[in-house]
Order: structure tokens, then C-alpha cells, then sequence
């Protein structure tokens, strides 16, 4: 343990709030009133022209336009063309990024992709502690593939070590959806091509939160959310990345007619289209997309290096705060406190994990609870403050101080995302 | 050809819309001045309620109740309550119907659980006229599986003598996307399982077109298209059928934590989900779900019966029309005439059919071009009127007889949907 910081303050939180750069973007989301929100890490939360892009969307492109929309509204182009936006915001090179599906079904994609890739190896390896799609998704197309590969897990700290020439794909996210994990991308990624396997990564926690440079980095494949810090709308389509050197080689499981060299031509056979369009499936939906495109749009008016200092010092303070205020209710701080290590949250451990959530969504500071015992909190600088990382932290320790996380409208266990 | 029937005039296709007893639904949608839609069942107009009921997803559910609607508006259960709506169009049984994903999506979940069903069988039987994603889809999980299995196409004549007892499942659009032409949908089911196979209905053309009852039938699997009749907006979620027989043998290929049993447990291993819900995969998108609702709720509240007979007369009226009015014109008339074998649309030949068609999208009548050389037409009970189509064969007959589809602007070809 280094050495104690002194005290934190009140004050110094309105000050960071007044010397903000980002300060601006908060009035570009509408927040309801009354409302900490400390999850957008979950579902971001709604930029003001989502709604105006989607009755647009809906009132002029498909009620006016109709079916012609596909043309005169660039429809059919829109995964592409939103791609190449999200790819701006990844570090991939033109016309690596699309638009498509879920994270889910991109995964299996791209996964399919990369076995046969390395048809002579048969591992895909990822982490124990992944998100539980990732892992399920790859139980499906080892299935599906009639047992002849296998999903090998390793802990994040043995990782490196893991990856060995039985591997054909290393499946990893680059943040811990539940720790806030980060690893280290270019790392990871060199470390397995040393190995002669491909590096698929699952950027879920990372686009719009993180600095990334696949190019730079010579990742190989990627996935991605909307709805979380693309700001995108809840169950936003996903994306995906594929290096342009795997173009020519790639072949999707689910070739729909949208990922099709000529889907209007309307020919009997599958012949996969030039360059990233072959990673489509089916009809994109157009209605979802266009919110998504709001988030990105504004995602790209900010600075991602200010957007990057912002997030690793409010995710600091909260820590801090949480030690300071919190001392011996039982809270764990369990996110890395290593900058370098750390993605946009942070994540406190405690035996009353789930209660004491519901409390603080009870009293307007919403976080997310993940199983089995884990606080988990985001931090989303376009729109969050720092004096409410204060209030936050004030509003958990009256609760833990009165006692309110017993009462029985806290206790009860119901389905949350 | 039996008799021509007397002479076709404008004054009855008046009198036809005055007693049409689904009239009252043309308000309930949204259609821009001076256009005639025959498009439908490419894109289904907007009903008036839908950009509310967006806007209130956006505005109120993402923008107020930000993650919290995922239990406080029932997002985390709308595939299923909104595949329960689609179930009673389908006539299918409670809990056999879900919303997910696209229709392409959906084939390869259902075309690989078939395969698993029977895996003692190697051969997918299709149509060799039928829409191309479906085969294009069925070539790639062909093509994924190793090539142990063979995707094997038939004539629609020649189907029933092509199912034998290689064949694992049959896969079948209802009705054709080009022709309009119908299968019995009875028989062709009792005649896969006879040969002990098992059935993939593809519904895209038939959902909200034309009267269905897949638990009557015994059908096992199906999809089918949330944009055409059931007006869900671009590029809507599809759905899809499991009967209930097969719930507890089907397992997914792409099992995304959606599917899962516990999928908010966040436990390591797959554990499919009881019932319909085990064919879900990642996070679904809401908006475009919430568009599609109020599509599908629209067309429950109309008799189908009244659908279906408005659909026949529509579409036999627009052929008696179009070889009235347009004889010697070089139009041929290729859907059945046979109203059983005819689902909601019309399909008419010509060598130049892709001007033609420009034209007439030109001129306000907005109809399909299909290659090579067909002009399509699709019939909407819903907000179609019988004056409608004769304007349509006039306004027709007036670029036929001006040769305005020969003017170079009709010409130039670009991608359609």
C-alpha cells in the first residue's frame, strides 16, 4: 500500500466539474432528472438526437420513402458506412468494420472463421472469468463442429503462458466485463502470433471508453457492442473487424444474401462480396441502426485522449472516495488500480452485494450488480460529472449508515441485465 | 383459357372499395400523396402508430428509464411476448414463436438443429427457385459442417417425388418470392414427415398474407420476415417456429446468453433455456422490436379471412386488368391463377421488365423488379384499395403506349431491394 492521499474533498470535485473539457457533451444526452448514472457501461444513456434521427428514420425514410429508402436513403449501405465510423473509433483501417447482428452472432462468425483459418489446430482458448456469451458461443460451434475443436480456458494471469501452438484462435475481452480488467492489446496480440494463432478480440467494454489502434496493434478479428459507451440505444446492432489481410481468405458460417457479391442479381449459389460486406448475414434493422449512428456521431465530436484521462481519474477518485467514506462497511475494491490495467469502471466486492444495489437504485445512483457479489460501476465521461461521483459515494454511505439496504423491497432477487 | 370473362370496368373497382369490409384500416397507416403501393411485400407501409410508439421506446423507455426497462418495460421479455403475437398469425400453439434476430439468422439456427435431429440423414431438400438467402444459407452450414451433408435442390413440380428418406429436413419458402405460387402447406408437411424427414417452413411472403395454421398442419420448424405484411419497418426482427414436440431436443448452434437457462447468473457453461426462449442468442434490438409491435398488433385486430379474400380479388382483378388493358403489350401473367396455389402478389413478365418497372416507380406505382425479367406486384389488404390497381394498370398502359419507359433515366441500372 503506497502511502495515504490526503483527504478528498467536496470542493475538489466541483473544481474538476468547472475545468472539465468534456463538460460540454453533457448537455447532448437528456438524463432524467434525479438520476446518478453509473451505467452506461451497461446501456449507455440516450444522446438528445436520437430521437429526432429516429422518427426521421421512421416518419420520413420509411413512411415517405417506402421501400425506396433502400437507395435514396443509403440503407443499404448503412452497415458499412457505420462501420467505417466505428472504425475510426477502434484504430481499424477503412473498410475493416461493419455494422451487423449481435455481439453473439458476430463472435460465432468470426470464430467459424478463424478455425478454418488454422485448419490443423484445434484450441480456441479464452479467459475463465469471460463474459458468459463469449464462452457460450464458442460451446455452440465446438458443438455444432461435432467435438473435433475445443474452448480451453486459462485465468487472465496465465494467459500468456496458454497460448501455445494447439491454439487456432485466442478469444479474449480486452476489458473484464465484471473486474474492469484491461489487457494489454498489442501485447496479447503479438503474443499470439508468435504462436501462429489469431487474435479475436471482444471489444464490448471498450469502443467509445478506451484509446484503441487494432491497425497499429495488428489484431486480426473483433467484435464489438453498440448500446454500452457507443451510446447506441438499448440492444443496439453490434460490430465486427476483420484485418483487410484476411479479406481475400475469410468465410462466414452464415452467409446470408446481404454479405453476397451481387444480392440483387438473386443467383442460386452463395459468392462471398469483395472486402468486409461478406461478413453481413441478413436485412439490417435500419430503425436500431439509425439511433446507433447518433451515439457514434457524437463519440466522434470527443476527443478519445480526454475522454481516456477523464474516465481513469473519475474511476481513481471513485475508488478513493469509496475507501475514505466507506472504511470498514465491508467494501472490497477489486478493479486494478493500475491505470494501464484498468478499463471505465470499477468494481467493489461485498458480502451484500446485491441489496445494497437495489438500495442505491432505490435512491437514484444506478449501477449494475453481477453475480455473485460484485458493485460494478461505469464511467461514461461525455456525461458524467464528477461532483456526482461524490453524491454517489454520499448517497451509498447513508445507506450503509441507516441501515436502508435491509429493507425487505431490497432483498427480493428478480432479472436484471 | 376458359371464357374471357365480361369486360373490366373502372366503376366496379369503385363499388369494390365502397364495400370493402377492411376499409377502415387504410387510416391506420401512414402513406405519402401520389404514390400506388404495390410493395408491400418487399416493405410494409408504416402504420401511423408506429413512429409514436418509437418515440416513446427512445424518448421515455431508453431516454427515463435507461437500463432499468429492461424488467420495468419488459424489453428483457419482448421477444418472446411479441413471438407469442406473431404465433396466433402463424397458428401456432402458445410458447412455440419468438422474435430474434434476422430471417437469415434464424434459418441457420433452425436448418442446424433439423440436421441434429436426424443425424443418421445428410441431405437439406430445397426448392431450386427458392429465395436465394435461404439456399445461400443452407450452402454455408453445409459448407461450415465439414460437406458430410449436401443441400439438394428440386422444381416445385418435382418436389414431393424428391423427398426420400435421405433427406433430414425439407426446406420450403410457402410461397414463392417471385411467382407468388403457394405450396400446399398440409401436404407437403405430412409428405416430409411420411418420409420420416422433418420440415422448414420459410413464412416471409405468407405471415400476415395468408391464413396459416402451423399446429393444424404439424409443421415443425418455421421463419419468416417482420417487414413484409406485418409492417414492422426496415429491416424488422424476424420470427421464428420450434413446435413444442421438439423444445426439449433442439439445441442451438448459436447459443448466446439470451438462450441461456439463468442468462443473468452469469455462469460459465451453457445450459439451454426452457421452451422457445433456447432459440435466442445475444441482446435483441428494441427499437426496431417496438416498431414492429405495432405492425403486428395491427394485423391481429383484422379478420384474416377478410385479408385473404380482399388478397384474392386484388390480385385476380390486377391480372384480368393487365390483360385487358394491356393485350398485345408483351405481358405475361405467370403467378397461378388457381387462388389456392397464389399467395398476395402478383408476378408478371415482360423483356423489359426492368424500365418498365423504373417507369412506373417513376410515375408513383412503386412495384418490384425481379431478375431476369419480372415485374412484381404485392397486394396489402390492409391499406390497398380496388381503384388503386386500376390506376395502376392505366397509369401502366400510359407508359406502354407513350414509350416513356424508354427515356435513358429508366435505363440505368442500380441496386434494388
Amino acid at each position: 500500500m503506497t502511502a495515504r492521499p490526503s483527504r478528498l474533498k467536496h470542493s475538489a470535485f466541483e473544481a474538476l466539474d468547472r475545468e472539465d473539457p468534456l463538460r460540454r457533451f453533457r448537455e447532448r444526452f437528456d438524463l432524467p432528472e434525479g438520476v446518478i448514472y453509473l451505467d452506461g457501461n451497461s446501456l449507455g444513456a440516450m444522446p438528445r438526437q436520437a430521437a429526432q434521427r429516429v422518427n426521421q428514420a421512421v416518419t420520413y425514410e420509411w413512411g415517405r420513402g417506402l421501400v425506396r429508402s433502400w437507395n435514396q436513403h443509403g440503407w443499404v449501405d448503412l452497415p458499412q458506412r457505420l462501420g467505417e465510423k466505428i472504425g475510426r473509433l477502434i484504430g481499424a483501417r477503412p473498410g475493416e468494420t461493419l455494422v451487423a447482428d449481435s455481439t453473439s452472432v458476430n463472435l460465432f462468425k468470426l470464430l467459424a472463421m478463424a478455425l478454418r483459418l488454422r485448419p490443423d489446430r484445434r484450441v480456441i482458448l479464452s479467459e475463465s472469468a469471460n463474459f458468459p456469451t463469449d464462452l457460450y458461443i464458442a460451446e455452440g460451434l465446438v458443438d455444432l463442429l461435432g467435438g473435433r475443436h475445443e474452448l480451453k480456458l486459462a485465468a487472465a494471469e496465465a494467459m500468456e503462458d496458454a497460448i501455445n501452438e494447439e491454439v487456432a484462435v485466442v478469444m479474449l475481452s480486452h476489458i473484464n466485463y465484471r473486474t474492469g480488467r484491461m489487457y494489454d492489446l498489442p501485447r496479447l496480440t503479438a503474443r499470439a502470433h508468435a504462436a501462429g494463432a489469431l487474435m479475436l478480440w471482444d471489444l464490448a467494454h471498450s469502443a467509445g471508453a478506451v484509446p484503441l489502434d487494432l491497425a497499429a496493434a495488428g489484431a486480426d478479428l473483433a467484435v464489438g457492442c453498440g448500446y454500452k459507451y457507443l451510446n447506441g440505444g438499448p440492444g443496439a446492432p453490434a460490430f465486427l473487424y476483420i484485418a483487410q489481410r484476411l479479406h481475400d481468405r475469410v468465410s462466414t458460417p452464415l452467409s446470408g444474401w446481404f454479405g453476397h457479391a451481387r444480392p440483387f442479381d438473386f443467383v442460386p449459389h452463395y459468392a462471398p462480396a469483395q472486402g468486409i460486406a461478406r461478413a453481413l448475414a441478413g436485412t439490417p434493422p435500419i430503425l436500431s441502426m439509425a439511433a446507433l449512428e447518433v451515439g457514434v456521431d457524437l463519440m466522434l465530436e470527443a476527443p478519445m485522449a480526454q475522454i481516456r484521462a477523464k474516465s481513469l481519474r473519475q474511476s481513481e477518485l471513485f475508488a478513493a472516495l469509496i475507501e475514505q467514506e466507506l472504511e470498514g462497511c465491508g467494501f472490497e475494491v477489486v478493479s486494478p488500480r493500475e491505470a494501464a490495467q484498468r478499463g471505465s469502471q470499477a468494481c467493489i466486492r461485498h458480502a451484500q452485494a446485491w441489496p445494497i444495489m437495489q438500495a442505491l437504485i432505490g435512491h437514484g445512483v444506478i449501477g449494475d450488480f453481477r453475480a455473485p457479489d460484485i458493485l460494478r460501476f461505469g464511467f461514461t465521461p461525455l456525461y458524467l460529472g464528477y461532483r456526482e461521483l461524490w453524491d454517489a459515494v454520499a448517497v451509498l454511505k447513508e445507506i450503509m449508515i441507516t441501515g436502508a439496504w435491509k429493507q425487505p423491497q431490497f432483498q427480493a432477487r428478480v432479472k436484471v441485465t
